[in-house]
């Protein structure tokens, strides 16, 4: 069946557009038999108001986009429910893609979004992105573009983040004041730079406590996974038995070093003890439960949402754009492993 | 600034419409010169080609809805990515709303779903819904609607399911060939089909094998909680001592039943038991390792996306549509905790 507009309807009814578009949307101005003439004519003839049509109207799609590196990742689950949430607040829907931590992946996603015309793009950078053009690109064309959690200094936008740097500081400053000498680092990929900052952080935290940095108590997980954690954990068993606290960038690995330990009857956090970083529902449910770092995704996700909802309304009426930064708190969890 | 359309592009160059729609899309039969320069072009302006004109022209707006109750929930997550993975391949994007578990908010999701004109809605019906209007509103319009995982008998319609009963009864079984003969389930809500399938197959398991089934050691989780499987655990040591294994109908509960068992230095599984369903990431990771049930996330989300699109197709051709149900295998894993 051809979609009926609200011209079809009006015409229909001997009524202006604007009454037949009012009384659709309950407004006072309009009389109560009207509105019921209207809506039961509508679900007649089974209207509903045709997206395509107001977007030619209004140019807004009322449609956003977001391309997220992982989606069965805990913390990007929960900043994505802090998208929807706020999104649907302001009649907003979220279009989700993965980039799959691609450089080529995430360039195609987001052209696939312009193409769709999406009013704003936010965005969490794959660690395999090595430039920007392709992100430059959306704020040439004057779409809001928010980066969160995973952004690059190289564009200019505004960002919802952590600080990162900060939060590994404390997370190994906990470790020191507990009594820990010899501090391995089980670390994330090269090229993001949360990755970067949480060993930066852990690297100062040791130097203002003046203990010694060893490059070869750094570990790097390039998968972030459990199975890393497991390995080198064995490795720092057999090879670097001195090593009396471990700090992961991520909880998978630090659960995957506790299986290790456990299983290699090592008392934590007595001989080892382990952090591990994002406060995983995970870290809760393991034996013994895991210290870590909360970042707070679902409010993550709600202020880049925010940032985005600001930005399109300052463009909308003409006024220029300050692009914003806004760092989160972290929390250090406190549990059993440490 | 505006935005040009293929016919703007084509007047500029002194081109046929049709020519910079082929050459913007590297058809073989326009000369590489033309392309270059309609690529030049479309760079120069920032064209890209506008999806609401697209949709006007082909009443397809390449979008598709998904309503699932639940995003941060790891068996969701994996049937959203299954979606998105073979939604892509078809050049589809992904608009994905949350029910939150609650029929009001389903119904407003899938009447601002219809009003976006998306070809296609795929639904997970959530613990609340208890009649399904608004699912038949979707149906009447002809707009393809697939069911999976949590899907309503009522409605007449295609969907991707696993055979609750049948796993459960596996799981349950496998109880029994260890030995176990008082077995005690939490269950999961009362409302949604697969929690009464499961809750079903564990009593079949018992009735098949002769053993008593006894409604005092059936277990109602609402929330399908961690904290719900840790209290009727408890409950279950304190009050039935006989209990000699606990089949849980998800994960969670059963990561908190071995939680408590932990702490009451209760021997699993040989003084009890405990089998979990959906097979979660976690499953793996805690200690014992949890046997569980793997449901196929990944691939129900790629056969429902393939229903919707072959549905589309005949739609399209004017061909009468045959509702499927594809029943996926699950698997039963095997763990320490059993």
């Amino acid at each position: 069946m051809k979609n009926l507009t609200l011209k079809d309807i009006a015409a229909a009814l001997n009524l202006s557009i604007t009454t037949v578009s009012k009384a659709l949307k309950d407004y006072p101005d309009v009389n109560t038999n009207t509105k019921e003439r209207v809506k039961a004519y509508a679900k007649k003839v089974n209207f509903t108001p045709n997206a395509h049509a107001a977007f030619l109207r209004t140019q807004q799609s009322k449609l956003i986009g977001v391309v997220i590196p992982r989606l069965n990742h805990f913390f990007f689950s929960n900043v994505l429910r802090g998208i929807m949430k706020a999104a649907e607040e302001e009649d907003y829907m979220v279009i989700v893609l993965s980039s799959d931590e691609s450089y080529e992946l995430e360039k195609k996603q987001i052209n696939r979004l312009l193409q769709q015309n999406v009013d704003g793009i936010l965005l969490s950078i794959a660690d395999s992105t090595h430039d920007t053009k392709h992100i430059d690109a959306i704020i040439e064309q004057k779409i809001p573009l928010i980066f969160f959690d995973k952004y690059s200094k190289l564009s200019n936008c505004s960002s919802v983040v952590i600080n990162d740097q900060k939060a590994a500081f404390n997370a190994v400053e906990h470790l020191i004041k507990q009594g820990k000498k010899n501090i391995a680092h089980l670390r994330g990929p090269l090229l993001p730079q949360n990755s970067i900052d949480r060993f930066l952080g852990y690297r100062k935290a040791l130097e203002q406590y003046g203990l010694e940095y060893r490059k070869e108590w750094v570990f790097t997980c390039d998968q972030i996974s459990n199975e890393e954690g497991y390995a080198y954990t064995q490795e720092i068993i057999e090879k670097h038995p001195e090593i009396d606290a471990i700090f992961a960038v991520a909880d998978m690995p630090a659960v995957g070093a506790i299986k290790c330990l456990n299983e290699q009857k090592i008392v934590i956090p007595d001989q080892i003890a382990v952090m591990g970083f994002s406060n995983w529902r995970i870290s809760n449910l393991v034996t013994p439960t895991l210290s870590s770092v909360n970042q707070p995704g679902i409010k993550m996700g709600e202020k880049a949402f925010e940032l985005f909802y600001k930005e399109q309304q300052l463009i909308k009426k003409g006024e220029s754009v300050v692009y914003e930064k806004i760092e989160l708190d972290t929390k250090l969890i406190i549990r059993q492993s440490s």
